[in-house]
């Protein structure tokens, strides 16, 4: 599924207006007065920017009760809490992943992500339910989106037996990336987990996405183990840390562990949650890390805020990091953007020549005005394909 | 200018379908099926929400970018750096504050809002320019919004002589509130600076809302000078702290201050900021505190971000609070509508009979979907005139 396309006088990255040619999905050209070849559809730039497709980098698809009837929160304080009540209710709630995933993953391309990482949840007792959900979006909906599937314990891995065995039914079925969460908190066995998860990746040459919401030093701790493991088992580039919280503890303790997250290449996803210690994105660019970002759940059992859009994420990531000048609003905009291709790998990224024809056509003066206006009038184009046009997309959500 | 209107099955507060009658600008019935008088407009509410009309209880007016070319903003990262930042470019960038006032208000009515507290610049570059550009527009754009002035000392009040007199100035044109500013970090002369504010309430007779980022326990000390002032004074119910970054540094040392807040009818205005230690909204509100909330600058030299949205505002209460359930996430609904009416001291307000008919209609299925889904289809009705509509507002900007 790809397209030919020329767009007209449009700002890549808020630089000098141009000409795109996109011939194949692929962008062939990008300069002044371009003469449209035969039969290529023209599409007026109007003068707006173009910034590369968002990358949502770290969603749940299966767990979004979007389009489903007011679901009224009542749930407890504990993490736990929150984990019980939705294996408890998903069936309850009618939360069928393969419906949830694709209602989300419309309302994703339209706000112009064109690249997610999706978690999904791998328990006793819901099985595959998930993995098969959301593989059945990702191939119906591969002309708005590429998904990568990061199979998840979210229930634990070792504290409900049966999970691992799971885990592994997982990534045989086609999840890309091997999921955890944290081995301190929640499965009270660091190393037990950690080689679980780790093991995994070694089993089927996958990477790892863990997700860490310990806080302060006992989240350094099993952040240190991850460490540890990256480097015995060669995992440098490989492994992300989705939250890590605990790198917002105290300067005097976090300031170790960077360089030997560089030097490992271990990437951290930060949703610059506003209640929480988070990491200092610009500390970890600085550093040379990749850093990526995400939704993470968007109106589910665990709370109900949540849109999809990250070019809203890019403001949160500069309202959490206190980025005022326009060079660093910019860093937000580049995590959710450049820096979560970066996590995902995806090769033939980018508004250059050569790449793949994913981007984004927004009004704005600036970069910096295009995250804080946020405009729902976007122009969203996959593979070279118009697939969604103000707040309208090309697929119709079930 | 009042108006008469029957609103027809309109859901208040998320309650039950209801008709509104408006007559002469105020709320006159509420009930089932009401017969429409005659001569009085219809509006079909269509079965969705109403809520009062949004309180902006912290805003800064006059300085506002909005509309103007884009600022490239490369401010230092102190505090003084964007106060002097500020001050020596608003005459080279036109920051009129007549013009920017007049935007804004257009806009934060459209977004909801019907009352306004602004503070507005006194310094001894500008006098009282902002002061007379905000009456400009508190008088020509009556018909949309209430304003409220706070004659503040942005640039300090002791350590650039002239200013204390240019605040008696302000007072004396109209200025219904004293505004003050930390008293350490920018006058560091806590005594002095408290005394002329508080000096300033007790000449006119008017209250108190003072700026008050100081952090930790320096601001715990500024914050402990303010109640014991306020005692001695006699002015209880007529302090509001905005800001007040301190009550949110360690419960130990903040614990013992709310009772005395509480029991001198202290209010605390937060904008719940995400990149900095902040008042606890629910600990707050259950010690019976008065709670308001505000938009702050919205896109000036400060900073970028803001759209003077108060149903905005009150997710980012939630998303700094972690509220999630349902009965939370409408804590910062209250915040930004009831809060601010009380904290203003509005008496006519809410969505009862007799009171003045500033509300707004969006749609919806409960107050919290409300505030995560920020519908842009909004009916904002001021003084019962409806003054904006989708987006759109009765009055032009200039």
């Amino acid at each position: 599924m790809t397209a030919s396309l020329l767009i007209r006088n449009v700002r890549p990255n808020a630089g000098p207006a141009l000409d795109i040619l996109i011939e194949n999905g692929r962008i062939s050209r990008m300069a002044k007065d371009i003469a449209a070849p035969a039969g290529v559809a023209v599409e007026d730039g109007r003068g707006e920017i173009a910034i590369p497709g968002l990358v949502e980098a770290h969603a749940h698809l299966d767990k979004s009760l979007w389009g489903l009837p007011w679901y009224v929160n009542e749930v407890g304080p504990k993490l736990l809490d929150k984990i019980d009540n939705e294996r408890m209710n998903k069936r309850r709630l009618d939360l069928d992943p393969a419906r949830q995933s694709a209602r989300q993953t419309v309302q994703s391309s339209m706000m112009g992500s064109t690249h997610t990482r999706s978690h999904v949840d791998v328990d006793t007792d819901h099985g595959l339910w998930g993995v098969e959900g959301i593989m059945k979006t990702r191939d119906e909906y591969a002309d708005i989106m590429d998904i990568e599937l990061v199979a998840f314990p979210q229930s634990g891995l070792l504290r409900r037996p049966g999970t691992l065995e799971l885990m592994h039914e997982a990534m045989k079925a086609g999840c890309e990336i091997v999921g955890g969460l944290d081995p301190c908190a929640i499965d009270r066995d660091p190393k037990g987990h950690l080689d679980a998860v780790f093991g995994l990746c070694q089993t089927y040459g996958r990477p790892l996405d863990i997700h860490l919401h310990e806080p302060g030093e006992m989240g350094l701790f099993s952040l240190d183990l991850i460490i540890e493991r990256t480097r015995a088992l060669g995992m440098k580039g490989k492994v992300t840390v989705s939250h890590a919280f605990c790198l917002g503890t105290a300067p005097e303790l976090v300031e170790p562990v960077i360089p030997q997250l560089a030097a490992l290449d271990i990437a951290i996803m930060t949703t610059a949650p506003a209640r929480n210690t988070a990491p200092a994105v610009k500390k970890l660019l600085d550093a040379g890390i990749r850093v990526c970002s995400g939704s993470d759940g968007i109106r589910d059992t665990w709370g109900p805020y949540g849109n999809a859009d990250m070019v809203e994420r890019a403001m949160f990531i500069g309202l959490r990091n206190n980025f005022r000048r326009d060079d660093e609003v910019e860093l937000g905009l580049h995590v959710c953007t450049t820096g979560g291709a970066q996590v995902m790998e995806i090769a033939d990224y980018g508004l250059a020549e050569g790449k793949s024809a994913d981007l984004v056509i927004m009004p704005g003066q600036s970069l910096t005005d295009i995250v804080v206006t946020r405009s729902p009038k976007r122009r969203v184009i996959k593979r070279g394909k118009i697939v969604a046009r103000d707040g309208v997309s090309v697929r119709t959500a079930p």
